[in-house]
């Protein structure tokens, strides 16, 4: 497994661009829709956020996908085009079908995905304006031109791409991303789309995107807590030729490794990029009594306002992390609760242990936390990852 | 129901005080502990947090009021005395002990509460020095500064009292309360201690004080998220000579209204007063299909710090409000959502209905927000207060 350069469009037969069409207020650099192309057709997998209240794009590429295929990618910045009814659904339909025509595809071989301030109408003009653009310029230097055009209170675009061995063949994974708000909170829209020059089964993909994910982005995001309009894409052409991944293969294996990779960096990029974050932060939970008790006691800490602003000041106030599992409603015993920061026992038995202040003040202002939580009630864990809360995460949300 | 003057101390035979003892730091009018004293045995009751890690007072006042019976309350803000272990526990016990020598009680007696930073050793020394001072300035005055005295991040004292009458007696309630923190993160520490003079039974005061606790301060914090330290005490001396007040009778009912109006007034001036608070809301979840998923529901949008920092900034985006009922994982058909502000539905079915951007900046501008949320999946509704996030509380929260 290597690092490669491209995002993207580092597997073969993939191309990408994106522009500025009139969605964003015009500003420096703006691009507001992004387009991403295989040359071929290429089974295609999704995951697609669990809210209730989904988005029309959403609607559309879940219909779109149905067939386990798809060649194009159509992205915008903006406007989540949620809440939008009826005319939502169309202008969501009218943009796929805008691109399929622009590229002589079927719409059903085009997913769309928006994202923005919801119960907005999606500005077509500009989409029918952005289309001839983006196939225009679809080109192989065009993975950050897609990434940040996707892009909304992220800071830097997010690209990742690797090459692994599949027999004798070289097989290449690239992605780009874009996550926005912290991520403890409900709503912090999140894409992620992934190509893949791989020969591939659909159940292998399915499969391997699912595991990838788990390990990755639904590390970062809370349970069921997803936007309106999140959504994970990945298309795999076939182009490298190398024997088809079948599920449960050896081959399987690397290739879920890979995507695990990619996924898992851009995950962790997202959280740094979050709003306001200045730190990265980790809640690792054991001896849970079972596997959701884990991650309900992880979310708990990795939500609770208290804990992550003690940590954006660099306060030493580890208390707060013992409230906040205690109040998570997970089996616990007080008496045998064990807290660590890095690997520095600051409570054991449900008791604090002495520290000198000035260690404790070290502990916390190093930018990356690490929080392990001993429940000592089981012999489940689980791991998760958030940022910080700083009063630019609030100034951020408030004007947006 | 009359509102009247004189906080916790109103009831016939209460006095009160509130000092400077040396457990926080010397600040100008800086006062840290409080006694609250009937002159009389008293009927008791209590409801103590459900967080699984409890203060060391909590599992002291928790074996103290077993037999129903209390006739003191002395409480230190500046320290939680809690995962404080075995010498947390005696030192909440010597606290006690002492304030019962001083009163010439049984230590049983006597409840203790802390609040303030968790695992810091309380400050004995503090404590056995204040109490004289405490006993010798107990007065019928003392109701403002014991309200003091528990204040951490309070900026203003809670107090309130109110009379009634029962058959032809006059009944008095009052009390003093304190709540840290804005009311959603899950450890906003809360104390709301009360006293009466009514004649009443303890079944019939265990059974309004939980009524008014459910209809005010668990409308106000989490279900199950509570701090390690939260308590309610209420304490009914008798000396009113009223007809004795016994469950399910019409004096009941006149008394449990009674204590409501008290809890439900001091909810909300804690919400009013929660760090960095600038406006009041009100989330009221309607046609829910079951009481727990009203609840559920009502949480999620309560809690959503990108609901609260719309608000904070009067940024009409009730998009947010949208998704944050989404994904809060309860029964709902996106097509049948509707939301209100005030009574303005801002969305129908589903969808966005068109108001003119000035009326929806008019609603968010306000102090008191309004938002009504109509499921329309069942018939259960359930309300809850909360107030926004700001910059400020960040500040507030980073520097404790």
């Amino acid at each position: 497994m290597k690092v490669i350069k491209g995002g993207i469009t580092a597997p073969l037969g993939f191309l990408a661009n994106g522009v500025y069409c009139g969605i964003k207020p015009r500003g420096k650099n703006a691009r507001d829709v992004a387009l991403i192309y295989s040359t071929n057709t290429c089974v295609a997998s999704a995951v697609f956020t669990s809210n209730k209240v989904q988005a029309a794009p959403i609607k559309i590429s879940k219909a779109h996908i149905k067939n386990g295929k798809a060649q194009a990618i159509i992205a915008n910045s903006g406007c989540a085009n949620c809440c939008t009814g009826k005319s939502g659904l169309a202008h969501a339909e009218e943009t796929a079908e805008l691109t399929a025509r622009a590229l002589m595809l079927s719409e059903y071989d085009v997913l769309v995905a928006s994202t923005g301030k919801i119960g907005r109408a999606l500005n077509i003009k500009a989409i029918k304006k952005g289309i001839p653009l983006l196939v225009k310029g679809l080109s192989k230097n065009g993975s950050s031109r897609a990434a940040r055009a996707i892009m909304t209170t992220d800071t830097r675009p997010k690209q990742s791409s690797i090459s692994l061995t599949i027999g004798n063949k070289k097989v290449s994974i690239g992605a780009i991303a874009k996550g926005s708000g912290m991520i403890f909170p409900d709503m912090a829209t999140m894409f992620c789309f992934i190509a893949t020059d791989a020969v591939v089964s659909i159940a292998a993909l399915d499969a391997a995107l699912k595991t990838a994910i788990d390990n990755s982005f639904n590390k970062i995001t809370v349970d069921g807590d997803r936007s309106t309009n999140d959504c994970v894409f990945i298309l795999a052409n076939g182009l490298a030729g190398n024997r088809r991944i079948l599920p449960g293969r050896k081959d399987f294996a690397k290739f879920t490794q890979a995507l695990q990779f990619i996924t898992e960096r851009l995950a962790k990029e997202i959280v740094l990029d979050g709003e306001g974050a200045t730190k990265f932060i980790q809640v690792e939970v054991y001896g849970a009594k079972t596997l959701s008790e884990a991650k309900k006691a992880a979310q708990a800490v990795a939500n609770s306002a208290l804990v992550k602003t003690a940590i954006s000041g660099s306060m030493p106030n580890w208390g707060r992390i013992a409230a906040a599992v205690g109040s998570s409603g997970v089996h616990l015993n007080h008496d045998k609760l064990d807290i660590y920061l890095e690997n520095i026992r600051v409570m054991k038995n449900g008791s604090a242990r002495l520290h000198s202040k000035s260690l404790l003040q070290i502990l916390f202002k190093k930018k990356d936390i690490n929080i392990k939580i001993n429940l000592n009630a089981g012999r489940h864990n689980f791991k998760i990852w958030t940022s910080d809360l700083s009063e630019d995460y609030v100034r951020i949300n408030k004007g947006l």
